[in-house]
Parts: structure tokens; sequence; C-alpha cells
């Protein structure tokens, strides 16, 4: 195993680290389809213990896809960060049986803290929801001791 | 049964209907603690499968219960009300174990929109987010055809 | 004068019609840069009478800034529109003298509602601050009686 | 002059320093009405220049009113706190000669970061938007050299 990665592996060893112990993300069904640096793609296909009393899919599951493709895009340098703030818009609902895809990409970043936008579609259909967050770099690595070669 | 409720009885009522197709809060092993018009306060347990990357408990879910109790409140009045967009602060992490409780309040209802607080805390405990979220009615009545006597 | 406009026609008609009427735009020193079906891009000179008790443009003109460009690409279709609620990410200063330039995307339409991003930079240099505006058609055009041709 | 201050008095104090050089609020008309540890309660007369194309009051005005009272109660504790993102609910308009109030809270405050939440009211009637920010605090302090003793 290599002690040193460009920042393409670094990320896809970050993902692949924090996949493991990511349980949330593996109960609901979650697939991560791609990463790189200060970007992720999942996703998510609506199953029926997934939808609310209006017969629709949960808005706070749609929120929790789009929360992980961005967690997974803003750990992707390896440094652990975690979300500080959210907002999301819901365009129009997501339906039982329907395969739900999050893009996350990095807006800013300065110092400790970074904006993220993640769009929500139906893959190869309507948006869903557009998610903005805002997320701040905490103390620790998410594999530690190694290094990355920018 | 009767034909006519009081707001009170109403909400109830409303409340029950909800619970009964609501899926996705039984699946996160949600409960309904209280409910009146326009609030809810709503719990959910931290459990081992909702646990992230980080180790603590997946924002999303935090949010799904903080928007839960939101959906409870904003559609205690009988009349089908959706989420258009919400936003959520994260104050600090929950754990495995934890008991978090959601307690939803109506802060401005005018028209077809609304605007809901909800405060997470870990009970008895410190508060976990604040999320606000502004709610749309849409058409059609949780449970049809019975009337409030306001 | 022509009594049917195309979009880019009908787009710089109503952003005229806006414009003569828009007293708190032209006090703040505003400048309309370009418009387009969804698209607006405005310019405000950082003053003295604009900074604030830390010796920084004060936050909530940045915010004006942006809601003014967002105002005019969303008005752009001449249906009169409204804000029903934004957010802002503050990401660096402005100072004194500083040229901003707020660039208006829409990021969806459907119905009644939108939601248009706002990226507000120092001219040539960094990026100030991210806006995210849902919008709401009310009735009425902004110039009445001109019909879109599409 | 004391040398050491109450949480009450350094409030004070840190609010006429911060006003003294704050332009922005002085140019539009604001007044600070009270001030207390994490609280700020701040007025603003619509004028005839803040209207915009709608006829109504510009909302990024009625926002940077919000955004002062937020600014003036995290900046309190007399140490320097800057907004880090803020959001905003459009509930009513706002007209010409209206006289705007706006109450901050302190929701939360830990370590640099705080939530507070603005009220905005037409003074003695409706509420016209809700507004929460996000502090973050900064080096520095309002008035250098003051010590509170709390």
């Amino acid at each position: 195993m290599p002690d040193t990665f460009n920042p393409q592996e670094l990320a896809s060893a970050a993902s692949q680290a924090m996949w493991k112990r990511d349980n949330a993300t593996h109960a609901l069904g979650m697939e991560l389809v791609s990463i790189a640096p200060g970007r992720a793609v999942m996703q998510m296909k609506v199953r029926s213990d997934m939808v609310n009393g209006h017969n629709i899919c949960h808005g706070g599951l749609i929120f929790t896809l789009a929360d992980s493709a961005f967690a997974y895009a803003c750990n992707s340098y390896n440094l652990n960060t975690v979300a500080s703030g959210c907002s999301i818009d819901f365009l129009a609902p997501a339906r039982d049986g329907d395969l739900l895809e999050a893009t996350a990409l990095e807006r800013s970043a300065a110092g400790r803290t970074g904006v993220y936008d993640v769009e929500v579609k139906v893959l190869g259909a309507n948006t869903v929801a557009l998610f903005r967050g805002k997320s701040y770099r905490i103390k620790g690595e998410v594999i530690e001791g190694f290094e990355s070669h920018q």
C-alpha cells in the first residue's frame, strides 16, 4: 500500500474508509456512484418504508441522501469535516420506487469552512430538491497517517 | 364517532390518520409524544444503524426527526400541508443510544404558507439542532369529511 | 413600439420598467449590468456610508445587492414575482471602495415558485457571498399588456 | 470611567462603541431601542428611498434591519463577532412610512458560534419577516481593554 496519494486517490481512499463505518448510509440502501476532490455522487432508491403520511418519500430522507453526498464530498481531502448548517428547497415529490441521485459540488472552501451545493434528481428525470450545506473542519483525518501530495 | 371536532380533537384525529400511513416515521422508531393545533413533540432513539462515518448520529436523521415533528404540527388543522423548504443548524452531536426529542411550534401562518421552528434536544440535556421549516398547504384534507368547529 | 416581444426583449423591457420605480436600488448606487430571461448581473460600489461597526461593508447591503439581482432575474418574464425567503453565506468581507458584482441565475422554476442562486464577488477578485432566493409569483405583470412570444 | 463592567454595562458600552463607527446603520436611519447580553431591539422607518420596483420596502433593507439587530445582540459580550450566514422568510410587505422594529434574541451560544432569531414587525402590528443568523466570533474586542465580571 502506498504511503502517498494524489488527490483523487486520497478522495477514493477516504471515502472507502468512511463507507466501512457509515451504518446510516448503508441502512438506507445508498450507493456511492463517484467521488473526487470536492465532489460526490450518491444514489438511493425510495423504498416503501421511506414513504410518509402523504404517500410520498419523506423529505427528511431526501435531505439525508443530499447530506450524505455532501459529507463524502467535503471529507474527500481526508480532513475530518462535519456539517454546521444546511438548507433545502423541495421542488417536486419523489415516489416509492424512484431512483434518486444526489450530486454534490464544492462552491467555496476557505480556512475551516466550505459551502457545497447538492442537486437531487429522479435519475434521468426532474429535480426533486436543491440543498446547500456549510461544512466545518474539525480535528483529525478520515484515514490517519496518509499524506496528500498536491 | 362524532362528525364535528374541536381544534384539539381535530389535531389528534389528523395525527392518528397520518400516523397509520407514515411508514418512514415508524421505520425510524419515532414516537409522537404530543400534538395540538400548530404544535407537535416527537422522540427518536439513536440506533446503531443511524450512526455515520464519524461515529455520531447522521445529521440527516436528526433533520428527519425535526421534519416529522414539523409535518405533524403543520397538518394539525387537517389541511394537507407539505414542506417547501427547511434549514437546520447543527449545534452538538448526538450519539448511539441518545433519546432525542423534537418540539415543533408554529411561528406564523398566513394564507397557504406557514413558518415552524423545531428544537431538537437530547432529552433532559443539551440542544442538538435548530430547524426552521416553511410549509405550503396543498389540496385536500388529512381525514376527509370532518369539519372543525373553531 | 412593438406589441409583441421575444423573451430577451421582454426581459429588457420589464427591467427598464422596474428600474424607473426602484428607489432603493438607485439610492444604493446599483447598476444593472445585464439582463436576460432568468438571469441578471448587478454592480454596487461599497461607499463609506455602507460600512458597519467592524469597518467592513454591512452584510445587509451585500444581501441587498444580491436580492436586487435576484429580483430582476425573477421578474424577467414580466410576471410580478416577489421573494418568499432567502439565505446567504458570507465568505469574505468587502471593504470601502470595493466594486461588487452579483450574478443571479435561475436554478429551477415550476408553477408559481422558483429558486435562484446569486454569487457576489469583488469584481475580478474573490467571492464575497453566496445567496439563494426562493421566488413566488403574485398577480399582475411588470409592464401590463405586452405579450411574450416564446 | 470604571475599568470593570457587569454584563449589562458591558453590553451598553460595546453597543455605544459600535454605534459611533457604524455608518451604514446611521445612513438607514436606524435607532437602537434597547440592548442587553444576547439581545437587541432596533427600529427603522421605511423611507421613500427604500421602496423597490413593486412599491414596497426592498426586502434587502428589511434584512439589513434584522442583520443590524443581530449584530448588536451578538457583539453584546464585547467580543468581536460577525455573521457567517443568515436566512430570512418574508411574511408580509412593509410600506413607505411604516415603522419597523426588529427584536434579536440569542437561541444558542457555544464556543465561537451562536444562533440568533430576529423577528421584524410593523410596530404594534403584524410580523413582516423572520430572520435567523449564525454568528462567528473572530479576534479582538469591540472596546479593547475592558473586562467583564460575570
